[in-house]
């Protein structure tokens, strides 16, 4: 049983749109055991869409397709998945009903009750658009809106759909191990007596930080657990301060909340980015007292108490600078821990003796010594400042949970 | 002459990654021109890239791969390539050299300069992994390494390798307008007399905003660009309040530059991500001060200069609070504009009163009357914020482009 993913849409051909759906999609699905052989984009011109529909289906047997389904013009989807199955579009005055008291009573919204005849039909409580499942012999395909909120609440009913219709019987399972700070080729050489043993292992570099992903197809659970299990023990007890449990965002909220401390930022270069990451982990407010982002140096001074001296004589990025900054922190804040961080993101800014990429760093738990060290990031702008985000939030992460500190004590 | 992007990776069918480069590919040879005709995802497995790729050219004729060209055990595009096109896997010594000046000398960097006999090499400036152009009779396979920015600037010569093998004929003209706080329904009825005109015209919405798109086809260069400005004259003289210029963060960088103006946030929900988007384009040190993300009470406070009084009779979600911010800002900073914004993202700390999604703003221009208003958001703590940062960004631009105040005077 062959799954496709499908999005429909030419703003993903043309790329004004991240097709982020089908990454969520086969998230969820993987989270029930199920995998994804593909994920394809088709253009929303109905002749083509129609084509490239039919021939997805000699490869897959579900395809779980986004988008197009919108009441206007460009949107063919339904149209073309009706004629597909052979079934009739006709006005559902339930539905219309519905959707006449949700949202206004006019031709957009009455043309999304038109929905086609003996298919199931997903209700989408935050738009117009209904979603559905056509099943002919062994094909099914599901219509899903292409808006990612809309469509991740309907795929909860998808889920359990495909659930009912498809028990597992070799089941795939999957397990990863997240490091911080540290590159493909630090675990590579762990790795390959495993690969032998039939696990299939990849490892994902991603900003400052690996995935080492596991997978073992077995009918026996137990068995393929084991396999998992012993692979990442070894791998975990070579590297263990530098892993950590999924997101490292969702870590340190947990970490910093089990051991009670308090968590506040001084961002220049980051422009709040760092902030940002945190503050999207529900519940952050449970630690995390805020960020001061002084993106001029005015901020630096009037609000951070950074000297005069200090910004004239060693500029805004500096080990000094971060480390002023940090002390303002500690002053102006009740946080236990603290980091501040100020670089040159560039394009324009570096210099020979501060090339872009040059980032001061400095942080600290309140009472102790304060750790700085300078980095160069290379890369473009957007780069350079996520590059940033990760590498903070991983000290943070090695520093609360394992108290290593990266940085020598010295300059 | 078809063009097809394929992402070559298990990461990406796990959902454990979005596949960004497809979108970057895209808009890059769309700048050009060129439009793609389809995305694929493929497995890693090389049985099933094989496969994949054979009938991905019996619809395509240029393919477009990222991924798996990595150096360790789970990357296997470059031997399935070159088994595909019949050529043999060669050590390049001068890569070899190249790859152990700037990396280390080790086996898996060895492996990188193993590359294909007779076909173009690609060089990768920022890791190991060159790309690789296969040619045979009419159909073109390009493979470059998955890791964005390696493949972003390495795609610089492909575009140009396409631009001289295949100039085009029929040329596709493609221009669009975005709007703020429209919604698909208000631009609808505007667009069918221009579709029925030949154009090919969509709409994507996206939070607080929408991206109408006009594409003609046309031998006859100056034809097609007259229709698509036709029709987009029309629409922008309907709505030109809430027109804005590329991206609405690059906008108001020029539009607060060019008047000589500063600005400063004070974010609480939204938990610095106003700041981060202002701050990921270049140069937005010249209008932008900072943000200061009091995410505590305690920062309103003390930083802010909320009284104790508000935060407790009002609560911290409140347009008393919300106002205050923003006097608190105008007093720390220089600032000419700013604004304040204070919310409840949820999925904790919603109440009858003021349910999750409640959201309080404040903005102005110094030594103007304060505007304020609140808004209800559906959906999750992600769309939550990041509504806030298109709907907060709205109304700075339309304050600043249009002096169009979105909020009522009074409450």
């Amino acid at each position: 049983m062959k799954i496709e993913i499908v999005a429909i849409g030419n703003e993903i051909l043309l790329g004004s749109t991240v097709n982020t759906n089908a990454a969520f999609i086969s998230q969820r699905l993987r989270q029930k055991g199920y995998f994804v052989s593909a994920h394809s984009v088709f253009q929303d011109d109905a002749k083509i869409l129609q084509k490239s529909l039919l021939e997805a289906f000699k490869r897959s047997d579900i395809i779980i397709a986004t988008g197009g389904l919108g009441p206007t013009g460009d949107d063919t989807t339904k149209k073309v998945a009706a004629k597909l199955f052979g079934k009739k579009l006709v006005l559902n005055k339930n539905l219309a009903k519905k959707l006449f008291q949700k949202f206004s009573k006019n031709k957009y919204v009455q043309s999304q009750a038109c929905v086609p005849e003996d298919v199931i039909i997903l209700e989408n409580r935050l738009g117009t658009a209904p979603g559905f499942i056509f099943e002919r012999k062994k094909k099914v395909l599901i219509l899903l809106p292409g808006v990612p909120f809309e469509m991740e609440e309907m795929f909860l009913g998808v889920l359990s759909y495909i659930q009912k219709k498809y028990p597992l019987k070799e089941k795939i399972y999957q397990d990863e191990l997240n490091f911080c700070l540290l590159k493909e080729s630090d675990v590579e050489p762990y790795l390959e007596i495993e690969r032998k043993k039939g696990l299939e292992i990849g490892i994902y570099p991603s900003l400052c930080q690996i995935k080492v992903s596991f997978i073992a197809k077995d009918k026996d659970r137990k068995k393929a657990l084991l396999r998992i299990k012993n692979a990442k023990q070894k791998l975990e007890e070579k590297f263990r301060k530098y892993v950590f449990p999924d997101s490292i965002e969702e870590a340190l909220k947990n970490i910093f909340i089990a051991k009670e401390k308090k968590l506040a930022l001084a961002e220049s270069c980051t422009g709040g980015a760092i902030a940002s990451a945190l503050t999207k982990i529900p519940g952050s407010s449970g630690y995390f007292l805020g960020s001061i982002v002084s993106y001029a140096n005015e901020l630096k001074k009037n609000i951070l108490h950074v000297s005069e001296a200090t910004l004239k004589t060693k500029g805004a990025v500096s080990l000094e600078t971060a480390e002023e900054m940090l002390r303002g922190l500690f002053e102006i804040t009740d946080a236990d821990f603290a980091l501040a961080i100020s670089g040159i993101a560039g394009p324009q800014g570096g210099s020979i003796q501060k090339p872009v990429g040059t980032v001061c760093i400095a942080l600290g738990k309140r009472g102790e010594k304060v750790q700085s060290g300078k980095i160069q990031v290379l890369g473009n702008r957007d780069l350079i400042i996520n590059y940033c985000v990760r590498f903070a939030l991983s000290l943070l992460w090695v520093k609360i949970s394992a108290n290593l500190t990266y940085f020598n004590d010295g300059k």
